[in-house]
């Protein structure tokens, strides 16, 4: 791994994979993509091949490809870019992790086993338990789970080290921030798709608010960004939905989700549009006097 | 209904049903259980004949006798004493919500209808919407759920108005309050107890806390209850060993739990109770220098 | 308990408590009731207040009285007549046992507590475990389960003695008959409702061709009876809708069925009418050349 | 596709993929397991790379290589060789299936999609609807679950169809065989292991018995594997399990199981080896006069 001096903190966007209209990647706009999340959202860490990239979609060479474009382009603008690098077979994982550390990529991640499981749950607070000492370079948790008993007592036992504490339910981040989260990784419990691609900024503005002890302003933040998330899981959210809206919102073209997905319909993608402008969440509202929805 | 004018805020505690060893219902020490709440665990509020209470293993006549007897026993004592009043069969419920008017109780509440349901899954948020014209004497909600995109949007939604939003999440009441909370009714999520009866003095503290924004010491508080909470759920936790532990910190004998229910282990008293003295939460333990796990 | 010499055999039809259009039951149609079962649909025995009787919505004053009428009405008509007394509160379920057995009725049931659970899940094959010495009165088991591999090591370990093995998922009792299945108490799947009330007639036709060996006609059978649940289980079925069906076919008004549960639409009921015309399953379906799906 | 006249009828082992010590493949015993798998059990069909050969904790690359070496030593030995072709990336799977071509293999097969999936949950009989249409190859259904509602539909709606009817509940195989099933792919409900591998004997003689209609015989047979399934469930059986049963009853090393699953415990193969003992599924076992529980 690159030794990177720069922390993992803040908000990380579970990136996209960007496709053609025929299924295939569209490395094209990446260079673009990494603009947009730095310049229009504030969000400076990238979480490369995940559920939101459809990286278990993706052939192992597909893979290979998509981190090093991400490492390419996010050169000297981004702060940190995190590789995926799960998968069913543990030798693949292996050789992914192998590649990433070749490209330098500033850390890998990886989700437990879901189809041939051990035996029992496991819950984060032990899998931390003497962590450091089988993984020295042990960086952080992203926790994607509303148990916030398993969280707290996750920053409970480890408050000496350095780790990162990344919460990865994006409509109650504030409730994990007042728990010690550290950071945050976009997704939604439940449903797979992370909103800090579009909803970076105003995230941000969250973050600020309470860094300053203002509750009732980023409680206020926390609110809207629920109205939005909370709009969309009713019409059934998921990765290709996130694909529309990011498409929507950045004017970046991020093309249909790869099967067994289906492209999200132009019914929902009307919806939303029609509720981010409400809240004015799309910077080319004219924002009316007397709406009283709007956000800002 | 008496026309209360004190408003339901606050900790509430789920009340224990005390039992005889032959699984009767021990009414002679019910005045000793609210002194016990009011001056030892400054809680002020209760709510009878729920889960904890083993409200649906009780027959309708025993839950009548029981309410009378928290509404005597509490008078001029507690602020509230609500009577739950949920049954399979609607007609029962009815005669319990009438009896609990009769004798003056402060408020009613009942669960949904969980055996014969109708088809969807119902959010609270939907459930709230236009409330106020189908039940005039609405007072408020008891949320015990980790879903705080739901919560947060019944905050949200209902700012105008007074209701009580009390979270029933024990384990994690610090991140509701930031999301608005009002108060709490002490479950745990998805474990059938509350905690309110013995850690009601540690809660109060969090919640003070909060409330001036220290939230170094909120989080220091809530952190201790979760290092309790986390240690018994891994025993095996609870509406019988609430009652041992109960018995265990207020010395007040709440007896056996009613069949189908069997009564806590021996052992899981022994280390509850070794832990509760490791968190220095029984009043009778003698705080060892060098007790790092200590809360207070 | 009435010192019945006729064994419980064959199907037992899961009764439906008809109401008036208020919610009150209609106690006037219940004779009228058994002789249908008895004449129409070949069903003699019966299993009262279970899930498809609404016992749990009824109050115990209105079970009782329930139970009465049909043990009245059933004299010398049926054979056998099971009130089921499973309740919340054990004391209310042993007072319901109490009064079946000074009625006469000839067997109870009770349903596993479902609502403060003990620990495990439980195997019908450990329930059966030495029950005799427990329950000398013990006459049998409902299952309700496709699990026929717990269903079958209850017949293979239970072989000498005399128990009835009452198979519970009418869409596939030919494969319990297969697997030792003495008789079936109506009911689907994780849909509850019995089919045997209307459909008893061709189901005891599929258990004449299966004891004369004659597997072709008995899957051709139970295919017709497939073809009519799988119709029903995808326009959503339950209790309310079993009324409506039963009302059409038998002409008995069964009438709407208590809260929390809702009316059956007159869309399911237009739908189930056609299909089961279509099935030829309506007695007065002038059966037309050339209906391939026709049963009969 | 080899053009295969030998139709996909009786019982398919769903095949274990040997590994040594390290968890690498050991191809070296393919050729004994084949001829064990004809020669002792009178199995000739087999499932390659599926759940039980941990299909997918191998890397693409292995995949095809324990493809080649089954079609290989097969030849002229089994009737069928099926290839599972399915993986998370649709990419891989496509590669995988023009192997399995190129090779000569008999057929392929491919689970759902699991991880990202479309929304709603899809039922045999629909996806049956009109796949001759779609898929002219297509040959057979392998069903791995207890409803048979959804299976007998299946047979019901495809009855002028050709298709093989593969049950995949090993322990209640036969009522599959009344409701119309055309053969077996081994595997037990909701644990990932195949019987067929060294149960394959007894369940032809099951087989063989409910070809003559001596139903009593075939129950006997089912109730013999019950015994044993029943009691390797409760002890926790997967496929490490599987790979130890199958190496102490065939004699052929099957080794541990690849990472995340780990090695069964030798308290395990004791307790399963006494079991097949007492029942005599082990060849060796002298059967002692008086043993109630054996099988032959």
């Amino acid at each position: 791994m690159a030794s990177s001096k720069k922390k993992l903190q803040g908000l990380v966007a579970a990136t996209i994979t960007p496709m053609t209209e025929h299924g295939e990647i569209n490395f094209s706009v990446i260079g673009q993509y990494v603009d947009y999340l730095v310049e229009e959202q504030g969000v400076k860490n990238v979480f490369v091949n995940g559920t939101t990239g459809e990286g278990l979609s993706l052939s192992v060479s597909e893979r290979r490809r998509v981190a090093e474009e991400w490492v390419t382009k996010g050169r000297n603008k981004l702060d940190q870019v995190v590789i995926h690098v799960g998968a069913l077979s543990l030798k693949e994982s292996q050789e992914l992790a192998q590649h990433a550390a070749e490209i330098g990529a500033d850390g890998i991640a990886v989700i437990a086993p879901f189809f041939l499981k051990p035996w029992n749950k496991v819950r984060a607070e032990e899998v931390l338990d003497g962590i450091q000492e089988k993984i020295p370079t042990f960086q952080g948790l992203k926790f994607s789970d509303t148990d916030l008993l398993d969280f707290g007592q996750c920053v409970d036992q480890n408050r000496q080290r350095q780790f990162a504490f990344l919460f990865g339910v994006d409509e109650q981040l504030l409730s994990a921030l007042v728990m010690g989260a550290t950071g945050a990784v976009g997704s939604v419990c439940c449903f797979l798709f992370s909103t800090y691609n579009y909803l970076g900024k105003k995230t941000n503005q969250m973050l600020e608010a309470f860094e300053k002890k203002d509750f009732s302003s980023a409680l206020n933040h926390q609110f809207c960004i629920q109205r939005f998330i909370n709009f969309v899981v009713k019409l059934g959210f998921g990765v290709s939905q996130t694909k529309a809206i990011m498409t929507l919102v950045s004017g970046i073209p991020m093309g249909p989700p790869r099967l067994p997905l289906q492209k999200a319909s132009r019914e929902f993608t009307d919806n939303a549009e029609a509720k981010l402008k409400s809240l004015d969440f799309l910077s080319f509202n004219d924002l009316k006097e007397g709406n009283l929805e709007a956000c800002s």
